[in-house]
């Protein structure tokens, strides 16, 4: 009922943006690269797990790191120094989300050759970056327990982009009340297929079933490319 | 460098915006109807704090409450049924902030005669919401402990348009890193104005002090119209 003209051009944008991340998709199958795209709000504890996660499947692949922020290098910094690996940052001007191209811009400046694994953090955010596909072939959401757990039925388009979902920070679970039934029945009222995990960064508490179901998820597309 | 289009098409949405937010302002203004915009992460603690800092404020004022979600209608049921205070949902469809001309349209079916408070609690997110002039008098931006003591840096317009800045979950800081020093210059980098205020709304610390601080900006309001 407001703003016609946004829905308008924001739809032939979200189009463009479809052809633009299949193109990306097909160029990074031509090279057997998986794409994983991790989403969240801020502070759910992103960077964290992924400092837990990538050394396990860092064993078995060789992996690219990308950083979207709005502003600061202060996640791209942790994740450099921390595991050693090739971190682009990448700054979005202001912007909620990262569209393909943005994703196909910041590859030009990061060779992606001999990489069977690109991880971006995208922008802490519940609503903009499930809008846009970002060319991934997976997207993993992280839902932490101080959030609570109501988040499924107030950001439905983030439960329903979502391959996977891990509930984080595991550890406050006796700080915080989280209700894993409701929170359960609301990812899977969006999207009955999504994968659910619990962990905790922190304790290493279910990290290795993430990563194992990951590397299931990596071989299997290495493997039809 | 992207997207040409999109930049144009959102600055003279903007334009318009501030246009619609300066006029509905000016309606509240004669009415000595001061309206209070509640921006935050999702999670953070909004619908939480406002059950414990509402309750002090209607003692003097009588308040009207904006709930806005993309979807769902529980902190609406909250609010209306633990605080008794007069409520409205307001549904984005998708969209992640609000528009001024949303909260007018959502005022037609909200009668604010002989409100002396609107508040308004907006869509979880620390990005878009920032663009958008509700026609607030106040932003009161949250940030609960396990969000951690960055996010001034990688949110950095949320915080720049902060009148009031509120810490939230004060409880957890034993659970938590956060370091208040690292959080505070980071702010004021943003907004040397800004307010800082620490609060724990299950606990009730620091709720008081932030409940008197807002008195003296709506009296001041009140009495200067």
């Amino acid at each position: 009922m407001h703003d016609f003209d946004i829905v308008e051009v924001k739809e032939d944008i979200i189009r463009r943006n479809d052809d633009t991340a299949d193109k990306l998709r097909a160029r990074l199958a031509r090279k057997k690269t998986f794409f994983l795209n991790v989403m969240a709000s801020p502070g759910s504890g992103k960077t964290t797990l992924l400092l837990a996660l990538l050394p396990i499947l860092a064993k078995k692949y060789r992996i690219g790191v990308l950083e979207a922020d709005i502003d600061s290098a202060v996640d791209a910094e942790t994740v450099s120094k921390s595991l050693g690996v090739k971190t682009l940052q990448i700054h979005t001007g202001g912007a909620c989300h990262l569209t393909a191209q943005m994703v196909e811009d910041a590859l030009e400046n990061f060779d992606t050759d001999g990489l069977d694994l690109i991880v971006l953090e995208n922008i802490g955010n519940l609503v903009c970056p499930a809008e846009f596909d970002t060319g991934a072939n997976m997207n993993l959401v992280l839902l932490s327990v101080p959030e609570g757990d109501d988040k499924p039925l107030k950001y439905p388009l983030m439960f329903e982009v979502a391959n996977m979902v891990a509930v984080t920070k595991l550890d406050t679970l006796e700080v915080f009340d989280f209700d894993f039934d409701a929170f359960e029945a609301g990812v899977k009222k969006r999207n009955k297929d999504a994968q659910i995990f619990k962990v905790c960064a922190l304790t290493g508490e279910g990290v290795e079933a993430l990563a194992t179901s990951l590397q299931k998820r990596i071989d299997e597309y290495i493997a039809s490319k």
